[in-house]
């Protein structure tokens, strides 16, 4: 799979990646580049997105700039937004892709543990979008968000409760603004990806044999997982002005997986109490 | 309108609900107790609820016990359990219904201030149901799970925006837990009100004439709001057995509302500038 | 499972069922007599419905009316509603209950066998429907319809792709109603029932042993499936005015199948090609 | 607005568009041959096809195929599928275009004008769907089908009740197929537009003033209607292999005005009677 925009399609435009560093905000990022975008990606773990914004530049091209961030500290994502503004000028969009996860039976979350997916994902959403938002108003320009989220946003999912309530108030999120904030030029949208396996993600989730056992691919009709490219198509199709009258919309990149599965891993409930705990161990918590 | 289901419906169950002490909370816990049911009610304002224990008992000869307990301390939750169990032996249903809201434009609101409509709509929400749920699971019992949310919870609406995303994430966690903890005899649902006034609600978010301007009644296509009795006989049905196969289901009653009008409040940006600015000095904050 | 609504909370209403002879129809229709009603039923096959009609109302001591027709001649629907008005003066509520399905891989399928599913159940229901409201609309007398759809009417579903297109525009008629016809104090509302056994209809849709190895019990979340009377008492608080405020909604009943599994009938991609010759062969065509 | 994917992304694809010889389908037409598309046309009107083949093929130096058909036949849909293959030997992609609609209060409508549209809509897409299908099957070649639905295909409207309950069929097709015949390498999805004006549609449905008094834009939250190459380029991604991984989805394009306002025409309760007598006498029939 290839890039599909025209080259220049985000030429000057300068993109903010939270959680950019690895994984899918990494690759949604090597596309924008080449697309002609600037880049600022950002994430609590100063070196990891230093290597990747000179990896990415030296891939690319482009330019990246990395300011470390904790989402969940409303001033350190102000200060992203002043350091990239000060390198590039404007900010023409926000993709909000820090998340966190973790699988488990519920009960055996603590209301502490259930608080930290709600905080990265909801309230790092909305901390970023509050902040970006009120900038774009008070200098009125316009501005468009991307926002990731996930197929069990909106039939909720066994086994990863934190992220479904999360991601649900991010759609709501979305829309909400989608609503409110289109008189100011801005757009509010989603992606809800289905499985794209990133590297050690869903080993890290599911260790050993259990990746094996539930494999994501034969739960998806078209019986394969998806391509990172895939995703960076659609998504850099989302932050350009291609997709100007698109607003409000979660669109589903998943193969089908959804509409035939349902909650994406209720069926988790075949694993037995005691392999439940052998993977809190692997977890390391 | 007149209570429609047997009389001995929810005899003998016990019922919490939290923000038990005025509003649809009190609607609902009168009509249970009229069916039967011991009704605990908690909110943070220990007078409010020992008035309306205290009225609920004469109206209806049942038996209330009111906790007092700020829904975002997970340990004055577990207390309200206890007290409940020590009381009555065994809780049968909780009513998740503290709720908070701000009618603003999103961007007038501060972080701080979106902080605290998540915290006591969405954390106050699944620290009450980790807390019960632990408890049922633990002690092999089932239990019912019902939770007040809002029709914006699937559209978004604006200027109700962290309303919009906490009940969002509300209907997430009602729906994943729906599928995780059924095998507990565990059942979790929801239902979407639309428009039923409560003294001086509507008038707190919207004060003086523009209560009038906008009013909810005309936006709903049966031309009226809603009566507290069909609430409560919805609420009755799906707190007692009767609902025993209804499990992850969201029942909207708003008179057909949401269908005809999308994001319930997002007409709101009818509201000049200037008016919203009267509106925070009324709300006093 | 026993009936929940108060005694008489139907009385002296006047309700038509289409395909109320036999399965669940009947078992709506039985607790409505139960609650005061009077019972129109109608389907194509006279004896079937003349024989329902003469044990309900022994069963039950209320009165039930007869008429043969096909849904799919308006003018036959048109006499059931003359027929029905004669005899019991005024009808207060219609159940579109009359459907059809096939099992099939759809590329099995002649257009023409999928214009069979369409006729009686999409056609069928909004001709019943057009004839009643205009009926109702005519002598200012409000109404309500309550419509039989299915869990896939928004998923789809592959297998029973006729079925879901049929069922789909159902529901959109269901919504579409509620908001065009609501001024008339027409209500229109639907149930998405999950699996409900009706005798002989699973085993005619999956022969022999497909029934236990495709046993739908084992998809649900709360592992049974559901009791006619539990449907029953939805179907009754629809009916009746109780729900007064409820409009334009669809109610899944389907202890949470549908959230977990997604498009009920898309894992009968398991059946191997052989066994849809047989299954074809036992249909008998 | 411009073209937005590569030079060449559909280069030797064959795509039939029915509903093809005008307005969005005509402009979705257009972009596909200047990405290297064959194409082929087809609707009831040879007059119409034949000159739009022509106009396009001059605009853009590419190949198209006008077939006259009527979708409502079966037979003449498999051989416009037949002409395309013995022309360009193999069908990659077939878009779902053709359509009718009626404004109208649905208790004004024969059950005969009804079927008018559900014969147009639904049964013209799953004849198409069904006869392409199965050639694609029997052919074991894989291919793409894009629906064009409608933003109330799931919230239904008012006043355009029939094509309501059509495209909530198309919708249901669309996402069963998905799960169903993946397998074949078959992927299906659907576009929900919202307001892109063509010549003559709106004054059509709405005329004299009543188009300026009832101006879609004004619903929309970004305040403008639709160009047609925003439609477009949404299209040409979908009938590309660029998304590949997006199956079952429907994508709308409203610039926010469902999640705003709604089931889309139900506003239109505001028209007296004695205006619709008008627009049904204009409407000529």
């Amino acid at each position: 799979m290839e890039g599909m925009l025209k080259p220049g399609s985000l030429q000057n435009k300068t993109i903010v990646i939270t959680g950019g560093g690895t994984g899918l905000g990494r690759s949604i990022g090597k596309y924008c580049l080449e697309l002609g975008a600037n880049l600022v990606i950002t994430s609590r773990k100063k070196e990891v997105i230093d290597k990747t914004a000179t990896e990415l530049m030296q891939e690319t091209g482009g330019k990246v700039l990395a300011i470390p961030a904790d989402v969940r500290k409303y001033e350190e994502i102000e200060n992203v937004l002043k350091e990239a503004e000060k390198e590039f000028g404007q900010i023409h969009a926000v993709l909000n892709n820090a998340a966190g996860n973790f699988i488990s039976p519920t009960e055996r979350l603590s209301h502490r543990a259930f608080d930290i997916i709600v905080d990265i994902v909801l309230k790092g959403t909305y901390y970023t979008t509050l902040a970006a938002g009120k900038n774009w108003i008070s200098k009125k320009q316009g501005g468009i968000f991307l926002n990731i989220v996930t197929t069990y946003a909106w039939t909720g999912s066994g086994y990863v409760v934190p992220s479904a309530c999360s991601k649900a108030g991010v759609l709501a999120l979305t829309r909400s603004l989608a609503q409110e904030w289109a008189k100011y030029n801005i757009r509010s949208n989603a992606i809800a990806p289905g499985p794209f396996p990133t590297e050690g993600a869903w080993s890290r989730l599911l260790p050993g044999d259990l990746v094996k056992k539930f494999d994501p691919a034969q739960r998806v009709p078209l019986k394969r997982v998806g391509e990172h490219q895939e995703l960076a198509n659609l998504a850099a199709y989302l932050l350009s002005d291609y997709s100007g009258y698109v607003n409000g919309e979660v669109i589903t990149i998943d193969g089908g997986e959804w509409l035939r599965s349902g909650g994406e891993f209720s069926h988790l409930e075949d694993i037995p109490e005691s392999m439940w705990d052998m993977i809190e161990k692997n977890r390391g918590k």
